[in-house]
This record gives structure tokens, sequence and C-alpha cells, in this order.
């Protein structure tokens, strides 16, 4: 062992959905960047080297923001009496057609990405717009911020104002441009293909950024089913295909465990087999679902049915870029789904949206999410003391901290085995 | 007028609830401690006056938190995958009755009252604990604080662990002596008759503190359909009575336009119509309402009956003190209960819910959560400079603040007049 880093304090994880892994001031000991073990006490072979001590605080994973829009920042708290389609057309669009200007991409993105950071969101998929130079500039100041993300040039050649409306070739060709320059520019920081949605991309725009996925080995990300009106469009628009998963599976976007399908509020037992078929990862983002009248997607039964799931803020459909309130809130609509749903089954419990938070979104990025062993050492230490005078159990500090902590109780961050504040 | 005071800023209020009412650079003059009038240019009667320059800052009136229990804040964001019953047993009972110490009693309640005033809450109607030296404590510190109150000191003397249930004649003693003591010493915080809610206390003790509350001339709060396992148990205990209501009601426990009654999640037409007719207050808490899974209180529909209604932070059940966050999961909630209506009717809009924050549960303390004439001038000057970078009205301005503000952007906090911050 080369590189070996020793950290101390309250451990908390999810290696299972149902309960938190707690080690009271326990040990990580963190090989090139990798967990090696964790530990109730440091086993005799590590006895010599230096601890990094952080003795009473809690030591957690980082959060993953599994579905989240970089240049809707400034539109937070914006609109949010509408649904779907009127907020993006009133308030959405426009927004976004003013990251033509690079110097209001560069001053928005990087307030957005500082309080991503500052909120102990260590790993984000971003969609960014339709432009290049402005796409080009977020990745930098990602990749400056020490986080790691992938991030997608969006693309959209139909159904849409003029003024955000791409010409296809142009399109596809910018997004090859960036893939060609960021593929292997940054290690944390990587291209994703990035159709806006169905409505807004034509037959010609889906096969190709399908086939662009396959050659150059990328991920994927759009949105599904989030909105009745969106479902309809998305039928009429494609009559021959049965269902709004197999229009993106026809299209060879749903590219097996490298995909990321936002909302998924509306999958009925039919797309959640295709979800599950092809082990697409379903981004549930609460806080947008309610906000724009959207519904609640069924989280908990998807994941008693073993699919790929994490959270997403859902920025500016979701106000919060806060990743503990995004977990608060899906907790809460999952109490909601299970009154309608006469309290069959169960709902969210704190541990298994924690789990979403970190290991469920962590697994799209590979290793990541956890503290068990040959996982990338992603964490972040909470100094919890300001929380309670209660003499708590870890499961009770832990609870505590994602409800009524917030960003100034993270004292430091790590992203794959980097200190990055 | 005698002592009049000019206030310039960005005025935002709801005189009604379906708009806000906006003063873009306007005046606010008030005339001992009551609003005037509020003016988009100021009148020539008073242009030799000295101002109080807020421009570019929101002026907007304090919040009211129609319900809360201080002795909980310590339990904040804890047992929150339980149900009302096991919840109480498990974690709240225990917590309240170590108020019993009066150091112990101190400590929180400088802490709750220090952070219900940095979030912006000039008004608060609270549940203290059983015990009568900690309650006069919370009377105390909340009248330092420059808050105004309603406290009530809790009344339970049956089905309750023994450790925190009271003898009757001993409780209805303390209630009389904290009345004795507390109804005139301050001008901002009264008392306030709690019985904790039906199943905890006798008929005796109800009969006697609907006296207490007529002979005092005080109003009274309790908690009122909020759990189906609570509304049953109440229907067991009082067989003879129809409706959980109607068991208050036959006690003198529904005094007209003075008494709040906590959640009514589960009041049906009848008994609306029971709150309806004695001008009940409803404290609508909707995130203990979900925390708790106890359902989706009908609060458009209340609201679109006439209904008093307010909103209520309801620690512990509820985590969050801030009512900026009420009001936007009663947003949040009122759509998602509008869905499984099938769109019928319709939701809380954000200025509904900043009516109810405001002026509708103002309504319980007299002129009180508006700037129109003759109300008590509560405001809170907003700098939301940092929330956004875009140029927008003050129905936006309003709208973010709401949304992504936090008590950082407080900057000068007026109860009845009177500066506290």
């Amino acid at each position: 062992m080369e590189n070996i880093k020793i950290y101390k304090g309250d451990i908390v994880f999810t290696k299972q959905t149902d309960y938190f892994e707690c080690f009271k001031d326990g040990y990580i000991v963190v090989n090139n960047n990798k967990v090696y073990g964790t530990y109730s006490s440091l086993p005799e072979e590590f006895e010599n080297l230096e601890i990094i001590d952080y003795s009473n605080n809690l030591i957690i994973p980082g959060f993953v923001d599994l579905h989240t829009h970089a240049p809707q920042f400034e539109n937070r708290g914006l609109g949010l009496d509408k649904e779907l389609i009127p907020w993006l057309e009133t308030y959405t669009f426009i927004e976004e057609s003013k990251f033509k200007d690079i110097d209001y991409a560069r001053n928005v993105y990087s307030s957005f990405v500082e309080k991503l950071k500052e909120n102990g969101t260590t790993r984000a998929v971003l969609f960014s717009s339709i432009h290049k130079e402005g796409t080009k500039i977020l990745f930098d100041i990602v990749h400056s911020s020490g986080i790691s993300a992938f991030i997608g040039k969006v693309n959209m050649d139909r159904n849409c104002p003029d003024y955000i409306k791409e010409d296809t070739y142009e399109s596809l060709n910018d997004t090859i441009e960036i893939i060609n320059e960021y593929a292997n520019k940054y290690p944390l920081v990587k291209p994703i293909i990035t159709p806006r949605f169905i409505p807004t991309c034509s037959d010609k725009m889906l096969i190709s950024l399908g086939r662009i996925a396959n050659e150059h080995n990328l991920k994927i990300q759009s949105h599904l089913s989030e909105n009745q009106g969106e479902i309809d469009w998305v039928s009429e628009l494609h009559p021959q295909i049965k269902g709004y998963a197999n229009v993106y599976n026809s299209f060879g976007l749903l590219k097996p465990k490298n995909t990321i399908m936002a909302h998924c509020v509306y999958s009925d037992e039919n797309e959640m087999n295709i979800l599950k078929e092809n082990g697409v990862f379903v981004a549930h983002c609460p806080a947008s679902n309610t906000n724009l009248s959207s519904g609640i997607a069924p989280i908990k039964d998807m994941l008693n049915n073993n699919l790929n799931i994490g959270l997403g803020s859902d920025i500016s459909a979701g106000h919060e870029i806060s990743m503990t309130k995004v977990m608060v809130l899906a907790a809460q609509l999952s109490k909601i789904k299970w009154i309608y749903n006469n309290r069959n089954s169960s709902f969210l419990s704190t541990s298994e949206v924690f789990y979403l938070a970190t290991k469920g979104g962590g697994q799209f990025f590979g290793k990541v999410g956890s503290f068990e062993k040959d996982y990338e050492f992603d964490a972040l230490v909470i100094d919890d003391s300001n929380l309670s005078k209660l003499d708590l159990s870890l499961e009770e500090r832990i609870q505590k901290f994602i409800y009524i902590g917030n960003h100034t109780n993270i004292k430091k961050i790590y992203v794959c085995g980097n200190e990055i504040k």
C-alpha cells in the first residue's frame, strides 16, 4: 500500500437501504483515494501511521445530485404556480437563451457550482444549455471546484422557440467538438449525451445522439414521464411506438446501466420493467415534481423492485440545491403517496432517502457513495455540535443533520480522496 | 398625530389572498405603532418628516406562527419515521418531562426564542409543557426578545405516562396562578388556555378549562383531527358525542373567534361547518402532517369556504421553524392534494400561502399581518440582493425570498412598531 490516509470520526453510511452503518469513534483507511476498510478500532498494521482526527464530527459519504440544470440557477423560486410546459415557455427557455453570452455563463455557472459544492454535493449530473462555449466554461468551472460531474450540452431542434432552437447538424457538430475536447481533459468531469426530451428532438437528432453515445462510449441523460401533458404529446409525436420509454429505446438511448431518466412520475409497470431491464437510473426529483404539480413518483415501489435510483435537485423546477432538503422532501412525499395508497406497503425511511442520495446515485459514477472497500473516498465532515444538546445515537445525529442541518455544518469535503474544502 | 414614523422601501403584503399588493419605492406611514397609510408616493402632509430609508429592500409583514411547541425544540428532526401516538410516546413526552428542571427550560427556551425571532416570526402561539415554573420562564424570555406571543401551560391528566401526568386540581391551580401573574404583566405576551388534546384531558379538566377561559377572558388552543388513530380514540372515549370538534364544543372550548385548532387534516364538511360557525382558527401544519404521515389538510377548500386559517411550524413534528419553509410546503402539499383530487378546483398559490402566514394567522392577534390602515406595524426588512442577478418584479422577488431566502436576508424586525432587531 502506497498512499495511506486514516480518518477518525463518527462514521455513518448506508451499505444497504434499510439501516445506517455506524462506527462511533471509527476509522476509515484510504489507500490511493479508495476506501481500504472502515473499522470500529484501528487494525494493528496501521497503528503507527498519522491519523486525521475528526473526532466528534460525523463523517458521511458526499452527496450525489443525479439531475439538475446549471443554466436555470438564477430562476430558482420563480414561476412555480405553473405546470411543466407553460413554465418552460414562460421562464426557462428565456433564461437558458442568455447563455449564448459567455460572460453571463461564467458569472452564473460560478455561483451555481459554488452553491453545489457548499452544500456537500460531490458528484453531479448536469444539464448545460444548447450553447457550446457556455458548456465548455461549465466544464472548466466544475473541474476547478474539485467536484466530479457529468456535463451535457443540451440538444433540441424542434418544438421550441426559435431563439433556442438548434440546427440539427450544428447541434451534433457542437456535441462532437465538446466530446473531443473534454472526454479526456479532466479526470473527474466528463461529457454526457443530453437530448432535452423527446418533444424537442427530431428523429434524426435522436438517432444520431444514440450513435454518438455508442461510438464515444458515453453515458446518456434525459427526462421521462414527468407530466401527463408531456406524455400525451410524446404519444402524439410517435404514435407508432407504445410508451414513452420505448421511444428513447427505439433510438438507442436507453444504454444499459449508462442512462439517467429524470422524474418517471407516471412510469407504469411496463415502463418500470423497461427501466429495470436496461439498468436505467431513475433520478427522483421530489421538489420539482411538487412545485410543477407533476405528481409523486413511485420510488418506494421502484426500490422494492431493485431499480437503480438516485435523487436530483432539478434546479430550477426544484428550488433547493441542498441534497438534505431533497432527501427530506423525498421521504415526505413517499409518506403522502403511502397514505393515498391506503397505507399499503410502506414509505421511504430516513436511511432509504440517505442511500438514494449517496450510494443509490453514486453507482452511476462507479464505486461511489459508500465507505465499503474499494469505494472512491468522497466524504463530508459534519460538525453537528450546534444541532442538539441531547445525547444522541449516530442514527439520530444523522437524522438531525438531514432534517435541520445545512451547509454551515459541512467542515471538510473530499472527492475521490482529494480534500476540496 | 403624535408619533409618526415613515418607512421607505419595496413594500409587499396581501390584503386579499389572491394577489400581492406591491409598492415599488413606496412608503408606510406609521402613527403610534399602527399603520396610518401605505403609499406609492409620499403625501404632501408628511413631506418634511424624516424618512427611514430601506430603499431596494423588501418590506413585508412579520410572520405569524399559529402553532408550535417550545419544549420540543431539541427534538427537531428526530423520530420522523413514526406516526403521532408512537412518536409522542417514544420521543415527545420524555423530552417535555425535562422541563421540570428550570435550568434546562431556560437554556432550551432561550435557543428556541432566538431561532423564532431570527427567522422573522413576530407573532407566535406557543404550547409550553405542563410545568408552571418553566412556563413562566418562557413568558419572560419571549417578552425580552420583543416578539409577541400567546403562551399556554399544557394541561393533561390522563392517558399519558405517569412522569408527565398531572393531578387535575394542581393543573388547574397552576394554570390560574400563571394567568394571575401574566395576564397583565407584558403588553405583547399573554396566556392562553391549552388542553393538550381530548385523549389526555379528563372531562373535569376540560369543563374547568372552558370556565377559566370564560372567566378570565382568555383564548384557547388545542389539536383536532390530526390522525385517524387519534380520531378513533376520541370517539371511543366520548361515544355519546358525534365528531371530534363537538367534543371540544360540548366543553365550551370552541370559543367564538378565540380558539385555535391545529391540524384539522380529517375535518369533513360537518366539522368544517362547526369550525366556521365558531370562527375557529385552523392552524395548518404541513411539515408535521407529512413527517408523521398524518395526511394533507383540505386548506384550499377551507379558504374557499372563508374559514380562519393560519400556518404553524409545529415544532417538533414539524422540523422547520422558518415560516417561509412552512409556506413552501403548504403550497407543495396543496398541489399534491389537487392532483389526487383529479385536478378539480385549484391549489394554494404563492400569494395565498403568504397571506396565511401573515394576515391569515395575524387576525388571531387582532389587526396584525398586513400594512392596511390601523394594522399594528409588524414588519421585516429583507435584503434580497444575494438571491438573484435578474431584473425582477416585486411579485417575483417575494416568491424568490419565500422559496430560496433564509434568515440571513432579514435585516430588521419590527413588532407593533418597536424595532426588535
